[in-house]
């Protein structure tokens, strides 16, 4: 019998969940409404429930005996051992918060659930689920890189999860590519976050077009209100091939490139799943930021570079969370 | 009994070699300027006379049951699981050449030895023997960064060496922090190495002082001329409290630290060892890249950071390559 997880990706918008098979079908979903203001010990009741009402669905078709666990993805730093998620970014309040335990806890007193539970941190939990079910599946060693308002991402090494020593690792977002720009993220000066990140996204196409301004198609996609200018106007606009939103895209991939490039010098991946909703724009970034790959590595490092499209979209995050209740190979650090 | 290995660097300019016993001792020794001009199989010749002597020596007072075999640390490209070397930067003409089984034939046919013999890239091989017997001895993962001619690296995750999927791993020097500068190094723009390789930093020097001037105590050190200007002067100068040559080291130790920025974020590692001739310059380097690498990374990823002086000097990589003779635990990816 193949085994079934429930899978959570705690935003701190939505809360995603699913049951989850082990061949990679979702069996049951379901989301809500973070409920951020009820603080943490609001959302442990929200996520047991949420968790308790998918698990008697799935108990009325599946096995309990082949039940794994529940995994969660969750922002900020995770600890994956202790199970503690620390001053997640979007969940104001939460400090450094015993997520497992409570969750177990409450599971156990309030719906008499007893599973084993893991969390993970979601960029991880994201990269390890395109690892086993999307973009990745063909690849033993790729990095995820997730463009949004973030750029974030995870790093799989021999197909299991490279956490790091302390669990921090694939911060690809803060390399830093222009150190003596005058981009600045998170006090952290010229890094790639700073460069592209969403709204830096809009800046700079706002920049491109300070001089000459932007092109009439653009100016029509955001009503003539720049401030309004989104990336998704961009796309379309590119895509309907306005030179002006062409160029913007351009630049956007020349920079992940270059961050792409800094990968493969110094842990010689040469894969790239690209995901988040930036990457929908997919070949407008992808194919510059391919060129680029190959101008900013030597060309004994060539062979084999590629970037593709993440497939499982925002459902990543909570496939993964899944799967790694199914994983039998360790992660490579920082719970060992 | 002790098991005790046969360690060799293979230079451009010199073979260093020696017997080394599993505590890291150096029993014998010995090097040679590298017969370069005789190719790759009179290198070779070279290589097993030395192995020879070397072991006919140990074997006087060593149990050869408890030799682990001969470990070389080889520039450039290395194929671990074949044995090979690759177009090595210093050897011309060698191509991709069967550097294991070629010594191994010749050991064996001249000499009558007949020993596990392996190949390893020599910045990695010296990475690991700073790790086992070195500066990184105390660290579970680091980086070992080595300031010379060259900016290179290695990488040492869970006590083992981290080779990567093929085997480049570690290019630090390659990676881009300023990738809209006008330096460039082997066609690669705004890489640390193209900042900060050796060569460069007289450059930067000479830059600082383009428009009043190098300092008087410069001036004196190099005679006069400037195009005789060597770290060395610099560090000397710095030594003795010259305001430029200190803003030069703060520069070059600035950069470095954006490089050691970029591992952390994205490898989660938080410690460096740094070695090669120019590490010599120590704190006046060391202090400015500690510094900025914590501007450089979120307060996050502040714990634990620390860079180390290299311990083993030049002869890392011969300590490594002998290291590797005795290693249990098998290196990370490209050997598997």
């Amino acid at each position: 019998m193949p085994s079934w997880a429930i899978g959570i990706d705690l935003g701190g918008t939505n809360i995603k969940t699913a049951v989850i098979d082990e061949a990679g079908g979702i069996l049951f979903e379901d989301a809500q409404p973070t409920d951020s203001a009820a603080g943490p010990d609001g959302v442990i009741r929200q996520l047991a429930l949420l968790a308790s009402d998918l698990y008697q669905q799935a108990a009325e078709s599946l096995d309990t005996g082949d039940f794994a666990g529940i995994g969660v993805g969750a922002p900020g730093a995770v600890d994956a051992v202790k199970g503690t998620l620390s001053y997640p970014p979007n969940l104001p309040g939460w400090g450094c918060y015993p997520l497992r335990d409570q969750l177990q806890l409450r599971l156990e007193q309030a719906h008499g659930i007893s599973a084993p539970i893991l969390v993970e941190n979601d960029a991880n939990a994201a990269a390890y689920g395109e690892a086993v079910y999307g973009g990745g599946s063909a690849f033993r060693d790729f990095m995820l890189v997730t463009l949004g308002t973030g750029v974030g991402g995870g790093i799989i090494l021999d197909r299991k999860l490279y956490r790091g020593p302390t669990g921090t690792a694939g911060e690809i977002g803060f390399m830093t590519i222009d150190f003596e720009g005058s981009s600045v993220h998170a006090g952290v000066r010229g890094t790639i976050e700073s460069l592209i990140g969403k709204e830096r996204i809009v800046e700079l196409a706002c920049r491109e077009g300070a001089s000459s301004g932007l092109s009439p198609r653009l100016l029509e996609l955001c009503d003539r209100d720049v401030a309004g200018l989104s990336p998704r106007h961009l796309e379309e606009a590119a895509k309907e091939g306005d030179q002006f939103a062409l160029r913007v895209w351009q630049r956007i991939g020349t920079i992940l490139g270059v961050g792409l490039a800094n990968v493969t010098a110094l842990m010689d991946i040469r894969k790239f799943v690209i995901g988040g909703g930036i990457s929908a724009a997919g070949e407008l970034i992808f194919e510059p930021a391919l060129m680029q790959l190959h101008r900013s590595t030597l060309p004994s490092m060539h062979d084999g570079l590629e970037i593709v499209p993440a497939r499982l979209g925002n459902k990543a995050g909570m496939y993964g969370a899944a799967a790694l209740c199914f994983a039998s190979g360790k992660p490579l650090r920082s719970d060992d």
